[in-house]
Order: C-alpha cells, then sequence, then structure tokens
C-alpha cells in the first residue's frame, strides 16, 4: 500500500476535473494537486459522434490533450478510488492511500437506460454511448460491418450519431419518442426545420412511437418492437437516452444527493462538507431560469463549474457571476447550425412562466448576395412582465455557435429587450446580419410590440 | 410648389435614416413619416469594397433594399433639402416645401480629404470611396482598364479595397501613414499579423511614410510622390483617408455642432431643440469608454441611433441602455476574420487608463482533429483596478463576427474578469473553441492573473 499525500484531490479526468486541477494549480501554485482518473485516454465528450462519420474517423482523433496539467505540475495517477473516507480525509484506490485536505467529485455520468430495457443490453449489438474510448471502439469496430442501425433517442447525441452514420452510407432509423427532434432545445417550429434536415441527410425518424423491446436472435440483435405493434430490423440498436450522473462513490461516501441523483452542491460547488466540492454531470444542478433540478449536462457549464470550484477551495476567492445551469447547446446538421440558450417557449409555458416571444428571420450575411449567404432566424422568449430575455434559438450558420453565446450572455444577465434594442454590435458583410436587420436586436423589437400589444398565448403561436 | 405635411421628417436614405424611420413607424404608427433621399438606389456601405473584386463585382450587388420601409407605409420622395426653417418647421427642397412635426437628420458622410491634397482630387485618376452608387461605378470603371492602383490610408476601407483589386490581378500598393495597417483597431502584435496577410494577397505595404503630393501628366495621374522623397508610378489614386460628417444643411439651420463637426445631440439622439433629431455619421459622437469625441463611423452604431431616435419622437418611450458610442469593428482577410470593440491596449495608455491585458490563442474548433479548425486568439483590455473588460481583439475564423458581438455585450455592460470567468457558454465541436479553453473566458482568467501579479506595463506588453 502506497501512501500518498496531496493538498487538493480530483477524482475524475473529464472536462470537469481538468478544468478545476488547472484552476486550482493557477490560484494556489504552491498546493500539491493530484488527478485520479480510470482510462489512459480521455474522450473529448462532445465529439463522440464524429467518431462514427467522416469528420473524424476514429477515436484516435477524439482524444483530449492533458498538456496542460502536466506543463503547470500537476500528478495524476490512473486508477479507480474505491472509498473514501471523508471524516479521515483518505481516499483508498488499489495499491494507494491518498490523503488530502480538499477533495472534487468530479465522477461524471454514465449512459441511462431505462429499467426495462436494461436486459437488452446483453444482447450482442446492442449498445449505449459512454464516454469510454475501449467501448466506442467496440461500437465503432462492431457497427462498421453492420448495416441497419436503430437510434433510440432524439437528444443532441442521438441525431449527430445517425447523421454521422447516415453520412457513411448506413441505413439509419431514430426513434424519437416525442414528435419531433430535439425538444428539449427546440420549440417544434424549429424543431421541424431540424427533422427536415436529418431527413435529406437520409436518416428516417419516427417520432411519436417508444421502443418496447429490442428481440434478439441467438443472443444477437434482431429487430425492435415499438409501442404501436412496429417491428423493425436491426443490425445494431444504439441507446442514446440520456445520461445519469455517476455517484455511487460519493453516495457510500455519506454525502447527500440532490433531486435526479447529482451529488449536492451550494453555488461555490460546495457539498455540505465545505472541504468536498462536487462538479460536472456529477453534481446537483438547478436551472438558471425556472430553478428547478436540471437534467443539463454539458461539457461547457461543467467547465464553469470547475472554474468556480478550483478558485474557491480555500475560501471564496471570486464572487460567483452567475446561480444556476443554463441549458445552452449548439449543433450541426450539414451546413446548418441550431443552437439554444434558456428555456424554450414549450417550457417556460410548462413552467407557468408568462411569457412572449419575438421573432425574425434574415440572412447571416450582407447584401443577400454575398456568396453562401444563409437564412438566420432568431427566436426570443421574453417575460411579458418585465421584459427580460430567458430563452432564445437561432437556426443559421456557423456563426450561430457564437451568436447563442451573446444570447447565454443576455440571459445569465437578466437584460431585458429595452436593453438590447439600443445594443452596438459589429456587422460585417463577410461576416454578419445587415446593420440595419442584426437578428438579436429585431427579435428584441419583435417581443416589445408583442408586450406593448397584450398579445396572448394563442397570438404568438403565429411566429 | 408642392406643399407637403408630415409628423416626422427624415433626411437621409442610409442606415441610420432608414431604421430611424423603421422605428418610428413601428412605434407611432398613426403618424405620416417621409424620407427625403438624394439617390434612387443606396448602396449598402460596409460592402462598398466588395464591389471591385470577384466577391460582389458590381454596384448592382450591393443594393440595400427599401422593402420593408414601403410594406409599412413609410413616404419617400428622391430630392434634396436645400433649406430646414427649424422654427417654422418646413425644410425645402426643388418644387417642394415640407411641413414636419419632428425633424430627423440622418445625412451621412462624405470622404475626408485633408486640405493639402484636395487639388489632387481635379486629376483623371484620383477618387475617394463616397456611398454614392454613380461616383463608386465611375471609379470601378475607370480602374477596370488601369493596372497600378495606390490606396491611401491604412484603415478597413482601404485595406478592403486594396484585397479586393489586388483579388482582380491589379498591381496594389497601400500607403498606411503608419507602421502598421488597422491601427485605430487593433494593437501592434495584432496588426502585424493583418500585414502579414495582406501581403499574401499580393498588396504591397508602404507603413511609415506618408502621401505628399499626387502627380499628373495631362490632367491625369501619373505617380504620388511621399515623405520619404520616394515616387510610385500610378494609373489611380484612391484617397481612403476617412470621413467627416455632412451637416453643411444642419449647420445653416443654426444647429450646433459638437467636436469634429458631427451635429450635438444628447443620448437620446436630440438636437438643442427637442423636435430635431440627428443619427448617424452626421451626428457628434463620444467614445463609450474615454468619453472623448468619437470619430467612429459605422452602420450598425447608427442603426442603434436610429432605434434610439425613433422610438423617442414624441417623448422618451424606452430608457436607453447604454451611453456612448462603441468602436466595434469586423473585418475579413482570406480566410481569417480580424474584429475589435473598445479601446485598444495602446488607446488606453494615451487616454491615461490604467489597465492589463489578458490573453490567449487556441483553435477555433475542438479537437484539433476537426477539419478546417484555425487558429483563434484573444485579447482583452482590463481596468487594473475594477476587472472591467474595455477592450477586445479578436483573430479568427468566420464565428469572430459574432464572438466580438459578446465581447462587445460584456465592455457595453461594463461586466468585469469576474464575472465573465464563470460564463456559461455553449461549445460544440463543429462550431467552437473547446469548453475547458473558451478564449474570451480564458482572456479573463489571464487578466484576473495579472491584475493580482500587479504587472507593470512593461511586462504587459509580453502578450
Amino acid at each position: 500500500m502506497k501512501k500518498v499525500v496531496c493538498d487538493v484531490l480530483v477524482i475524475g479526468g473529464g472536462p470537469a476535473g481538468g478544468v478545476s486541477a488547472v484552476t486550482a494549480k493557477m490560484n494556489y501554485p504552491q498546493k500539491e494537486i493530484l488527478v485520479v482518473r480510470e482510462f489512459e485516454i480521455q474522450l473529448v465528450p462532445c465529439a463522440i459522434p464524429y467518431i462514427f462519420g467522416e469528420t473524424l474517423g476514429c477515436s484516435e482523433n477524439d482524444v483530449a490533450s492533458c498538456g496542460m496539467a502536466e506543463t503547470m505540475g500537476i500528478s495524476t495517477l490512473l486508477g479507480r478510488i474505491e472509498k473514501v473516507d471523508i471524516g479521515n480525509k483518505i481516499a483508498f484506490m488499489k495499491g494507494y492511500e491518498i490523503t488530502f485536505d480538499k477533495l472534487i467529485f468530479a465522477t461524471g455520468s454514465e449512459p441511462f437506460v431505462h429499467s426495462s430495457l436494461k436486459k437488452s443490453l446483453d444482447l450482442e449489438g446492442v449498445f449505449t454511448v459512454p464516454k469510454n474510448k475501449t467501448r466506442i471502439d467496440a461500437l465503432k469496430e462492431y457497427t462498421d460491418k453492420k448495416e441497419k442501425i436503430v437510434v433510440i433517442g432524439s437528444g443532441f447525441i442521438g441525431i449527430e450519431i445517425a447523421v454521422e452514420f447516415a453520412g457513411n452510407g448506413k441505413d439509419v432509423t431514430v426513434i424519437g419518442g416525442s414528435k419531433h427532434i430535439l425538444k428539449n432545445a427546440f420549440d417544434t417550429e424549429l424543431g421541424i426545420r431540424a427533422e427536415a434536415l436529418i431527413l435529406e441527410h437520409k436518416v428516417k425518424y419516427i417520432g411519436e412511437d417508444r421502443l418496447i423491446e429490442v428481440l434478439g436472435e441467438e443472443n444477437k440483435v434482431a429487430s425492435v418492437c415499438l409501442e404501436s405493434g412496429k417491428v423493425l430490423d436491426a443490425d445494431v440498436v444504439i441507446l442514446a437516452t440520456g445520461y445519469e450522473p455517476n455517484t455511487t462513490l460519493a453516495q457510500e461516501s455519506g454525502l447527500i444527493l440532490g433531486h435526479y441523483g447529482g451529488i449536492w452542491v451550494d453555488e461555490y460547488m460546495r457539498t455540505q462538507n465545505h472541504d468536498i466540492f462536487a462538479v460536472g454531470d456529477c453534481s446537483y444542478r438547478r436551472d438558471f431560469i425556472t430553478k428547478e433540478a436540471s437534467k443539463v449536462m454539458l461539457a461547457s457549464t461543467s467547465s464553469a463549474e470547475g472554474r468556480v470550484a478550483g478558485s474557491s477551495l480555500f475560501g471564496i476567492k471570486y464572487l460567483k457571476g452567475f446561480s444556476g445551469t443554463l441549458a445552452i447547446f449548439s449543433t450541426m446538421i450539414g451546413k446548418t447550425a441550431f443552437s439554444s440558450a434558456g428555456v424554450t417557449e414549450t417550457q417556460a409555458k410548462e413552467a407557468g412562466i408568462d411569457v412572449v416571444v419575438g421573432a425574425f428571420e434574415g440572412l447571416n450575411r450582407h447584401p443577400a448576395t454575398i456568396p453562401n449567404a444563409q437564412k438566420q432566424f432568431v427566436k426570443l422568449v421574453v417575460m411579458k412582465h418585465g421584459g427580460q430575455i430567458i430563452g432564445g434559438q437561432i437556426i443559421g450558420g456557423e456563426e450561430t455557435g457564437e451568436m447563442i453565446n451573446l444570447i447565454g450572455l443576455i440571459i445569465e444577465s437578466h437584460f431585458d429587450v429595452y436593453k438590447v434594442m439600443s445594443m452596438q454590435v459589429a456587422t460585417q458583410p463577410m461576416l454578419t446580419a445587415a446593420p440595419t436587420s442584426y437578428p438579436v436586436i429585431m427579435a428584441s423589437v419583435m417581443a416589445t410590440k408583442m408586450i406593448e400589444l397584450g398579445k396572448s398565448d394563442e397570438k404568438i403561436s403565429k411566429f
């Protein structure tokens, strides 16, 4: 048994763990920081779908760099922590006893599989999409030799994987379980456009139906049986039905869990014990707008949490800017980008929030004659009283990925449409929409009109 | 003499006038809005350089649409207002006497030519770059048959025009008058990169020299003579030496002008007479950061002014969000975008502002294996005391055009690096930098370190 002593122990080497460690070292250069992670090679999580198509082509092209941590003098151990004695501040792993002063759980998430489907994972050809190179390589190798792929789930990972497989010539069907794809990020009128694009990319979509059972022959997947009675042949079934926090170790250590099973933390990512922190997918999250427990799991917000935890280990150094997890997503289908931040109109109404919407469609370049100009559509969800922008959705070109970050900051800052109306932006023919009709401003202007007209919900849906 | 009566008279049909009129009609649908403009066809001003290369190819591809104004029921008259009697609220133009209740000057700007060079404009082959289709067409037609083009001025218009001409195979030399190009928007280390790119695009650059005289033969340009004594042959000379407010009419009407000659206005774009407004390039501007008189002229900030004026005509309807003109620019050289907002480090120091800087270089996609990933560099200029971000500069791909708008909002909102550090953004492999190293956040983190280390100015320049 080797005894190791460190000041800060980080369990997990994903984005949340990595950023926590780097931030801790930047803020406390004298402290000994140790990261324990399970895998020698860590994948970039959000690029995993691109391993299956021509974009990346193999998992070797999706490896996260650990260079910065090494340069900074952060230590790493490969292995799995099996037990944490929080009272005595000792973590145990095979062959090691690690004494720490501060501990950060960054144990991430595992694919969520509904209990009724768990037994189907025993069949050859049924896979989930974990953030684990060995298992991703197995999925890749298996599907390379197969034709008919059924993807269960129409969230970002399901859709991105389906489009990549279809691009490689596979016969791909997505079973959505909801009328339109990407429904947690986009309202129907945008979901429809995304759906039309995946069909163009040869992905079949079955919306209002649900997987009931995966059927096998000789312990190998043969078909899937849907709620409607429909049976589809399948060589491979991929369960892309979300993720759940990986909290076994934390729970066994006596930490309190929040709703949806994440490790309960406060705004500074501290558990009930202020020497113990949790960041990333394993931590409890509340939605930025609704303040309800949130299932959002993103490398970007996890990194933000890592920055907060890493600078708050030995006291609160920086006042935290924002409270609550912002749902903020982007994806790309062919040459069209889809982005969303905050709540959708549907989610707002379900949460009982009194909203209006403002929308604007234009072009992402100006004038319209600029080569490769693309349509650009912005929808804002706005508090009917107060005018604060609480959600935004965009369809456009590649610039959409940064435009949603502008909307994200607007939401995080509780800015209202009146402030955005006189916002000063840069516009340039080759890079943006026209100055006279910059879409985030125009959608804000439209929302003010809806507020002034006192438009009721049923009229809003015309947009 | 035809007598016309309107509620709101807008003089000028550029972006500022157009947005003012549309905004006025949206806010006061019962009011009669009349726009008087000189030209039947209005060019999109910031795309004028692209008329001279393959991007647009001719001015017919750079026409601003007036469709929205027409649909909304805004009236238009073509002509030139010759006199305004502010006391009696009457404007005079050939054949018309227009009575108004509110008046908006949106008379724009004219190319600025130094007094010592004005006589050279009499030579055939010497041009400025006005926002006027007839004169732009004349420049295009003339240069189409010529080879050697000398551009005077290394601001955005000069550089964009030079690169377009060079792309069309012309022999182009820019005389900068300053060591590096685009110096009002970028610090030296970024200016150098822009300069290297224009050289790659076959544009020659002469920095630390200055045009003294344009020499002619038979009333036609033959060469330019520089301060160093150097003489360059030239078939065409383009004076891209800035613009000055077009305020003759306003001045003759008795309105007060501000520094640099713009029509003096308050935050709601009202002149000393609250029935008379001025917006766009003809109006007086103060810099958002330094509060000094500003020479910045941009269609985007002009549009913002139009939105303010158009909704403040009959009382202050919306509280204005921001005070002062934000310098916020983007341009593209080949496949590389350059953007800037707020003050540069050099400008900050010249204004006596105590700053540190934070900078970060990464990639605009993640992981690095994503096809077409490009370098992305962000530099932030930050108040040493307080940490507010007062300037930002970016080099990157096309996404840069929207990323600068994120930085623009950060500056306009007086956000500090501590708030930005925990900002939540969306990251996606095909669209953005990595979640662990999103450059605006990383540059903020770097700036906090500079503040904490109490870095003095000479150390900052290492970035």
